[in-house]
Order: structure tokens, then C-alpha cells, then sequence
């Protein structure tokens, strides 16, 4: 059971429910948000509790979840979380978002001409990495702060909001300053302090699936920003860990429509590390979009051939081009849209 | 390297280019098909044995071909096969085509009932297992030969062709003589006596992908088939099995564009099997077509509740009747089409 | 449930007992070996049927099967079964049994060659594929007959027992005359026609695990030979199909002590696919015996360089020789033992 | 390749060194250990470069490596790391060593019990979780600080030297401090500022294997330790994420042969978590020593049924007393042996 607190409660209300929850013998955990505050009920949860509450000033519902990820799911919640991001651009209704940008931050120089690319082939959020969680420490690391420099010029120049990886609770801080959404790689899907960390902020989060991780811990690892207060978790498919070789993992379509079954919170999916192969992105892209994501997330290069990382899963800026009116066709076939353009900064 | 005999050949032309290859220290393997014979030339190529049949009255190419799939692969055939039913139906043009029908043929009545659904609907092959594989010994093992005679006689009456499973090479010829398509099920897809069988008869062969087959060993078993002079092989892909047990199997959707890059062969994909929950049908079903696949094959049951096998999985006619105009649109909005409604039987 | 008939039964008493278990509204099936008849019975199990029995002079007991394999259950079978080879070698009591020989029989002269080596480093069965499921068409496919013949002769000359695979039914009888203990290849371990044939002849048979086949899968497959009336079934792990490259398969050790679990049938462990690596097969050999394995799968060849197949995996006579003391001393290690060398054939 | 300073080489040297590297055009990486520091090139090795420093004073070694792994790698290291212990424990060289406890610190006194009962029973490193990475945030996330206090009550007890998990950056330096050896959990093998930061510390670090993680990855994982300066990393194989769900994983037995091949550094083997049920445990941690493992690690709980996690893989006190003589025996028919029972602090 979770008992959701009004938005004005007071603390003296929390702590008055809290104790008579725990005098029938129950445990309490306290998910503090922003505007309100959710006090999961554990152990045994007797019908009854739904009743003691009814009538209390302070307490907005009492609901029952039978699913162990609670916050994050339609029982919690039945109508799709939607995220406003700066730009007017916004995740998780009707429309399709179309993320895009190079792997790592190279340099400024690839970085603006990427970012205008991607802009004015109708792209909506600008992706980069800063910081890379690379395989091996003899690889290329990303440029680190320089590299959240470029995107705030890139920001600046297109008007397109920034999402870029955040690796450790101590970068957080200043990784969230620099972006609009602040994304967790797949590597760190489990890294429970990083999680606990990106939830005790606002800005969004983009979460990506782990390679081995099932659809149920990945629920649970966004319980664990959510119940931290931060509700604006984006959910990233990204290829699974399979014994097949001929691509870099397998993208997981029948995500899509389960994660709208069970959660309310936007899906999106990454043809580029999904496949491995730039050649079957726009494919799998469409396949995405027409399965029922609210967004893609692809990477795009100027010269594939030269890129420092993830060269080979790089759309080129034309072949970007050319999936954009692909998309938006697939979109409209289903009943949605692909979002307008993200209007130009003015100035 | 492959040489191309032409079509009017005769054995005497086959074994001088034979003995011609053999003279240089290389082995041949003979594919016999039904109107033209292609000689394997197996060993180090030599590019002089292209020039050696330039003015080979009775060859009509020779094709170098690097990939360990050769018949299969696009190197041998650049154009896309297309396979020809009875009812005009085609599989493999610029056209979507869909299969559907019980998992298994549970009777008469229950079958006519759902064929007619199907046809009524759109649906353009109807799918219905007279033979089953199933896991325990002790489960429902197929109405077998009585099985036949109920799809025949749906045939009959709505006009539509026919694919049906065969499970051993004894029963090939039956089978086929009852089915417009035969059909390989996952589990035999390296079953290699049987390949070879249904490789010595006429009909299209639908090839199911292995429970864990990556796409060279599947592309490598429609080889099996191929070689034997069966060009009409069509590939489905139903899902893989990986750690993820939200769904039945993982549906790889990036399989059909990979798919479409190696291989002249017709896609198809199975949903039904690819994710085990009949809620995700209809989303990953848009998702193929999507992606490019040359058809879809799923599961109706008039009452999924009381299948006597895979009844989670299946659509009601109801379901099927709304999903055919979402394949349509989507069909449409990649510049294809679903193919036309089976011309009913006169008479 | 399953009433298990008295050896000397009579058909009448057979019938008698179906008709007064299917005239509770109960279904049967018949397993009808070589000296007894067990009905399986189908449905939900009133525990008062067996008291129905207790008194039936044609029954011997009626057993509660709560899982879904049955005859190859710890719940219907307590101790462990032990098969019986000619030459004194038997397969699932306390000592520990070796399997060696080529992947393929390749000639007469490097079989013999083998055979002789095996036998006299202490080897108690000979393997070799005569007919060879191979992933290409365009793969050597084995010696077939001739394959056979060949093995027959190190048979004699060495006293061994043979093992080797069929891979359909049309070639059991044949297949089953030429070897001391049939094999079922892990691609064909749910070819369903071919277990039923090999079920129907009185050779053991050696079920090798399929490539994703999970523990239960596999025992089902074990339970369609057994419910033929084959009970003479050993189970051989040899690696599953995972993500990881480094070796050919993941051998799966935990499978040795859950089968022992979960079944009565022998277990032996084939380390040579299991890791598809030669320097890996003598330390996980000693964990298969280790783990508590009834006998080892190995492959050896003189010359593995020059193997037709698998040569990357296979022993050298000298390292199989040098195994042989390791397994004695881990076996003894936990109160078992490799079992005598066989008898040299006299004459 | 890897240039290796010599012990005493002062930073002119290293800088000299640099210098003279990267006018020819190549990248250097530099690891500083404690004692010495490791130039690594990065770029095409001319052969030449080796000749460069042949008469260099402060270069001990010029190490040709062509594994992605270089310091963990046989090519820079051949023989075994050997890692010291408190309380005379050593892992790593011809014993094998012991770690067990449960799988949380629950509380002092079942952390007090099961530690004597481990080190009576002969066990040499206590194991508990103080920080415990779960999946769902409402699950028991250990006593953090209070519980590293008990393991320290627990170590000066027993003298057995204590390993336990840190889970996030800022926590590696009290969590070492009051460990003997640093765990790095399966879930957080490649967040790699975690990795750097107890590469940092002096403690040796135990790296459990990620749950999809290749060989190849991990050893790429230890690399991070490795190259910030702490070369005394312990492998930890402790099952992989396959389909098979009747394990909780399955124990990659072939990785521990397979490490001994390419890695220099002790491997141990966690049957618990490879497996996930405790009657499986010890035939597997049979097979674990008998493959070549340098160690075992277990989970004992005093009374499994109760346990605030991992009961059911938990073994009692007395099925791990019953275990160790097993061990011992199998330790010494592979000619190793289980290390001697640790010294009883004094006072």
C-alpha cells in the first residue's frame, strides 16, 4: 500500500500518519518529493487501512500495489507521466521525441555542427557524452567538464534541451547543471547510490535498461529515483546481452508495449546501441515508433569513419536527415506525431 | 564460387563443367533443382575459373561468393525472391502478407470458424498445426492426418493457402501434398534429414528461426533446403530465448533488416511465439511490418481461454479484425502495401 | 499419478485398470516397456485412487507425480538407475565411466588408431559420429555406413563399447545394430519423432542436452523415450548457449547435482563442446567428476590439426592419457572411482 | 606494449621516458603504483621501441602485449599473484582458501555465531555485507556503518581477516579501513570511478564477475584497479545470467581453467550465487576446486529460513562443516591444498 500525502501536508501530518500506520505494526518508508510526500506501507497490508484514512485531511489516496516496483507503475499511477523539458519540447504524450548527437563530445567544432544538423533535420534533444564508461581504461574517457562546456554552447547556439551521462553520485551536482536531462548509462542501471543520487534533484532522468537486466529490475531501479521524490524518469531501451553476434545486442521491441502495460512512465528506445550497425537504425527506428515509444535516441556523426567511439552505429547527418519524414509517416500510421521543431533560441 | 548452369542443361554439359573443375584440384557439390543446377565449387577459389566458363554455352554465371550461406545470401542473388501461392497470394514483393489461424487444428468446426475470421478480416494464409511438437510427452500431440483433412477442407471453402508444420521426413509427402507451404518449426530447424526432405519437394518451405540460432546458422539451415533445388524458402523469425521472462521469447527485430541485407529470401515474423502474450501482438506486429518484414504470422482462437495450446497468446477474431488496418497503415507509410483479400473459391 | 502393473500383467488386467481409471472422468497413457506397463493418468488426481488399487492384484503401486516429467523422476524412481554395457561397463552405479574418441570417424586407420589409444589409457567407451549434424550443407557429413562399419571393427578389436548418433528415425534400426548406445545430438534433443523412435528399441540411449534447453525441457525429452519403454536414458550436459565467446558453450556444472535431484537417470558431462577449447577440457573433466558426473564425453584425435571436425577441441592420445590419473584422483577424492579398464576380446 | 620502470625511478625518469616515447609519435598512459610505475604505449609498437630503452637505466622492462588486458594479462605477468593476508592468509599460491559468512550483517550476535563457526569449522575470511546493493529500494539495505563495526568485532574475535562490498565512491575509504579485503559487487564490475577509486587504496579488492559480463570485460574491469596502482585484485566467478531459470545463475565452471590461462591474478568461485539454492552448493564448490580455483566463497547463515537475504542459497553451519573435509580431499587429489586454519588472535 502507498498512502499519498496532500501537496501542502504539513511534517506534523506525516509524522501523525506515519505513527498510526506503525501502531498497527507496520513498516513505513517515506518518499519525500518535491511537492509532496508518498508513504509506502510495508509488511502485511490490511484492508482496513484504506478505511482509517478515509476521511484524513491530509492524506490525498491510500492505494494498493500488488507489483513489487510501486511508484513507477499503472496502479500508482494510470495516466502516462508526461516531461517538459525547456524548448517547449515534451516527453510521454501522443508525440515522438527524436533524440540525437554524436557518442562522446569530441570537440566543439564536431559538436556545433552535429547539434545544428540534427536541429534543422527536425531533431527535438541534443545527446553527447561527456563522461564515457569505456570497457577498457586505455580508451578514450570523454572530455569531462570540457565537454559539458560545448554542450551548453551547443544549447545555447540551437535551442535544442541537453541530455548527457552522469557515471558517480559526486558528478551529479554539476552534470545536472549543465543538463536538461541527466541520463544513466546501462552499465550503472544497479548503481543504487547513483540512483538514489539523481533522484534527490529535479531535472529529468533518462535511464537506460542494463545489458542483462530484466524489465522488472529495471522498474525497480527507477523506483529507486522515484522514491527519492524525482518522478520525471524517461525509460531507455537499449539492446539486450543475447548469445546472437551478428548484432551488438538485441534490441528488445516487445519492451515497448510492455513497459506501456505496466508503468506510466515514457519509453524510448536507442536503435544505434540496439543494433550496432548504422546500416539497420532507420529500420529499427521505425520499428520502435511504430511499436508505441514516445521517442528514439540515435547516434548521429559527420564522419562515422573518424568517430572516437561508436563509430560504427552512427547515423551520418544525411542519413539522419532522411529518417526524420520516415518517422513522422510511421507516427501519423499509428495515430501520433512526431514533435515540431524545437523553436530557435531568439537573440 | 557457384556456377549457374543454364536452364536447358543436360547431364552431359554438367559433368564436363564438373570434371573441367575437379581437373584443378577442386570438390564440387551438385544443387539439382528443379529447372536449372548449380555447381558448388568448394576449396580455394582460384579467380581464374571465372574466366575458364566466360564462353561456356551452358553456363550461365559464376559467382564468387564469400559468405559461408551461398544459395541464400545476396552475393548469389542480388533481386528479392518472391514466392508464389494459389489464391494470387505472393510472398516477398513490395506486399505484406498475413498468416494466421489456430496454434493448433482442435477440430473442424473450430477451425472453419476461425478461418473464415481470418479470411473475413483479411488475413491471406491460414496457419494451423495438424502435428505438434510439444515439450512433454504427456501434452495435446496434434489431431495429425485428421488435422489435414480439416485444413483442406477450410481451404476449400475460404480459398485461402494453406501452411502447416511437418515434423519428420516419413511425413513430408503427405503433408505436403495437404499444405501450400510446409512449415519447420524452431525446434527442428537444424533437424538436417528433415531440411533436406522438404528440400526434394516443390512447395514453399517456411523456416522457423532456432529457440538460440543465431541468423548464419538459420541462414545456413535455409542452405539445407536450397541446395537440395527448393528455391521457395521463406524465413520467420518467432523470437529467441534469452535471460528476459516477461515474455516467452525476445522477438529480434532487428533480424529483418539484417535479414534483408544478407539474403534475396522472404521475412516474415511471428509474434505470437516472439513475445507469448497476446497484449503485445498487435504492437509488435505494427513493429515488424515496420521494419520491413514481408508478413506476419500470428495466432486466432476464437476462445484464446480454451486452446488446447497457446491460448495466452492468441487473438481473438476480434483483435485480429482491428489489427489488420494498423498493418495497412503502417504497410502504407513505408511505401508498401497489405496484399489484397483472397479471391473466394467460386463454385 | 502413475499405477505402475506388475512384470507379469496381463493385457486383460491392463485394460481392466484403464477402464476403472477413465470411468472417473480420468485420462491414461500407456507406457508399455519391455516388462511392465505404467499408466500415466491425466487429469486432476483424487488421492482416493489409490486406494482404489491397493488391494489390485496386477498393481504394483500407484505413485503421486507432482512434477511434470515423471518416469525420469526421483518421485516414481528413488534409486538411481544403472545401465549395462557389454564388456562389463556399467553407466550410473558409484564409479565413474569415460567416453572417448574422434568428433567423426574420418578413415578406418585413424579410428583404430584412437580406439587403441583410448583403451589403453584406461577409456571404457568408444565415440565417434558416423553420420555428423553439421551447421553447413557444405560441411563434411560424416562417413555414414561405411562410418559404422569402421566402428564396429574397433569394437572388435578393442572390446569397447560403441557410442555414436543418430540423427532420424529411418536410420534408428540400423544405427541401433551398429552401436552399444545411441546418441541424441543437442540439436536434436526435441526432435520428438526421433526420441520416439529410439524409445521403441532396446539400446541405451545418450540424450545430450540441446543448446537452450532448460532442465525441465530436457528431462521431457528424456520422459518421451522413457514413456516408449526405453528406460535406459543418460543424460549429457555439454554446455549451453550463452553470451560469452571466450569459450564454444557455457558448461552448465550446477546441471550435475540438480539432475541427481531431480532424477534417477545417469549423468555424464561432455567437457570437449562444453568449452570447445582442448587446454580447458581436463580441468572442467575433473570438476565434472568432482560435481558427482557418472562419466565423462571427450573428444581425442591423433592429430587434431588436421581433424575433419572440432579439431580445436579434442585431446591428443597423450593428453587424454594424462587426464586419465587426474579423474582416478578426484573421483576417489569423494568416495567414487573410475571404473576398470574394459576387458580386452578374446580370441 | 608497457614500459616498466624500475622501482626506484624518479619522476625525471618517467618523464624522460615519456618523452622519448611520444616523439615518436605515440600516446603513453601511466599507472603509479605504490613502488613503481607502468608506462603503457598506446598507438602502433614499432619493435624498435624495445631496443630504445635497451641500456636505459630506469627501465627494468619493454613487454610486448596484444591482449586488450595488459597489466592482469600473462604477457606482463607470468607467474601468479600471491595476495597477503592478516592472520597469516594467503591467496593466490598452491592453497586453497576459504571466505565464508553471511550473506548481511544482520546483527553483532548472528555475525559473532556464524564467524566462530565458520573459523572453527576451518573457513579463513569472514564475508558479510554491511552495504548491501539490492534491487528493490524497499528491500533490507544492510546496517551499513553499524555493520562494518560488528565485522570488526567479528575479526578480533576470530583473527579471520574481513572482506565486505563497497558500493559507491565516497564510501571506499571507511569501508576500507575496516576491511581486510574490498568487494566490488556483480552489479558494479564496471562502474568504473568505483573501480579507480579502490585502485586508489591500498586494500586488496575482490571483483565479483557482472552478471552479463565476458572474460574479456572483467579482466578489462580488474585493468582499472590495476592501472590506478593496486595489483592485488581476487577474480570472483560467481555465475552468469543465462535462460535457465532453474539456477539462480549458472556457474561458469570453464571461466576458472580459462583464467588461469590469461590472468595472472587468484580466481575464487562463489557457488552460492552461482547457483542460488543451497543444496547444490558443495557439489559445485567440489567442482570449483577441482577446476583449479584459487578459493571458494560462501554464504552460511545460522538459521537460513530466517535470513533477511539469500537464505535459500545459505548453507548452515553444519552442512559448511560438513563441507570442508570434502574440499580438503579434493584440494589434495589435484595436488593442492585447503590452507591451514587461521591463527586465534592472541590476548
Amino acid at each position: 500500500m502507498i498512502i499519498v500525502m496532500k501537496a501542502g501536508a504539513s511534517q506534523a501530518d506525516i509524522d501523525r500518519v506515519v505513527h498510526k500506520v506503525e501502531a498497527r505494526g507496520l513498516k513505513t518508508h517515506l518518499s519525500t518529493g518535491e511537492d509532496r510526500t508518498v508513504i509506502g506501507v510495508i509488511g502485511h497490508d490490511p484492508f482496513s487501512l484504506r478505511d482509517a484514512f478515509t476521511h484524513d485531511e491530509a492524506v490525498e489516496d491510500v492505494v494498493r500495489i500488488t507489483k513489487p516496483f510501486k511508484l513507477s507503475g499503472r496502479e500508482w499511477r494510470t495516466t502516462d507521466s508526461v516531461i517538459h523539458l525547456p524548448g517547449g519540447v515534451q516527453i510521454g504524450g501522443g508525440q515522438v521525441v527524436v533524440m540525437a548527437g554524436p557518442c562522446s563530445v569530441e570537440n566543439e567544432e564536431m559538436l556545433l555542427e552535429t547539434a545544428h544538423a540534427v536541429r534543422q533535420a527536425g531533431g527535438h534533444v541534443l545527446r553527447g557524452g561527456a563522461f564515457k564508461p569505456r570497457t577498457s581504461p586505455y580508451s578514450f574517457q570523454g572530455l569531462g567538464r570540457a565537454g559539458l562546456a560545448h554542450l551548453a554552447r551547443a544549447r545555447a547556439e540551437t535551442g535544442m534541451p541537453v541530455v548527457t551521462e552522469v557515471m558517480t553520485p559526486s558528478e551529479v551536482e554539476f552534470v545536472a547543471e549543465a543538463a536538461d536531462i541527466v541520463q544513466i548509462g546501462a552499465r550503472n542501471m544497479q548503481n543504487y547510490d547513483l540512483l538514489r543520487e539523481v533522484g534527490r534533484q529535479p531535472k529529468p532522468v533518462l535511464l537506460k535498461r542494463g545489458l542483462s537486466s530484466t524489465i522488472e529490475e529495471w522498474l525497480l531501479s527507477a523506483e529507486y529515483v522515484l522514491s527519492q521524490g524525482n518522478y520525471g524518469v524517461i525509460l531507455c531501451e537499449r539492446g539486450i546481452r543475447t548469445f546472437e553476434t551478428a548484432t551488438r545486442n538485441t534490441l528488445d521491441i516487445a519492451a515497448v508495449p510492455l513497459l506501456k502495460e505496466l508503468s506510466h512512465l515514457p519509453v524510448v528506445v536507442d536503435p544505434s546501441h540496439g543494433t550496432g550497425k548504422w546500416s539497420l537504425v532507420i529500420a529499427t527506428a521505425r520499428a520502435a515508433v511504430a511499436a508505441g515509444a514516445d521517442g528514439i535516441m540515435v547516434e548521429v556523426h559527420p564522419r562515422p569513419d573518424e568517430a572516437l567511439s561508436d563509430g560504427p552505429q552512427s547515423l551520418t547527418p544525411q542519413n539522419f536527415a532522411a529518417m526524420m519524414p520516415e518517422l513522422r509517416r510511421v507516427a501519423e500510421a499509428i495515430g501520433r506525431s512526431v514533435a515540431q521543431t524545437v523553436a530557435a533560441p531568439t537573440g
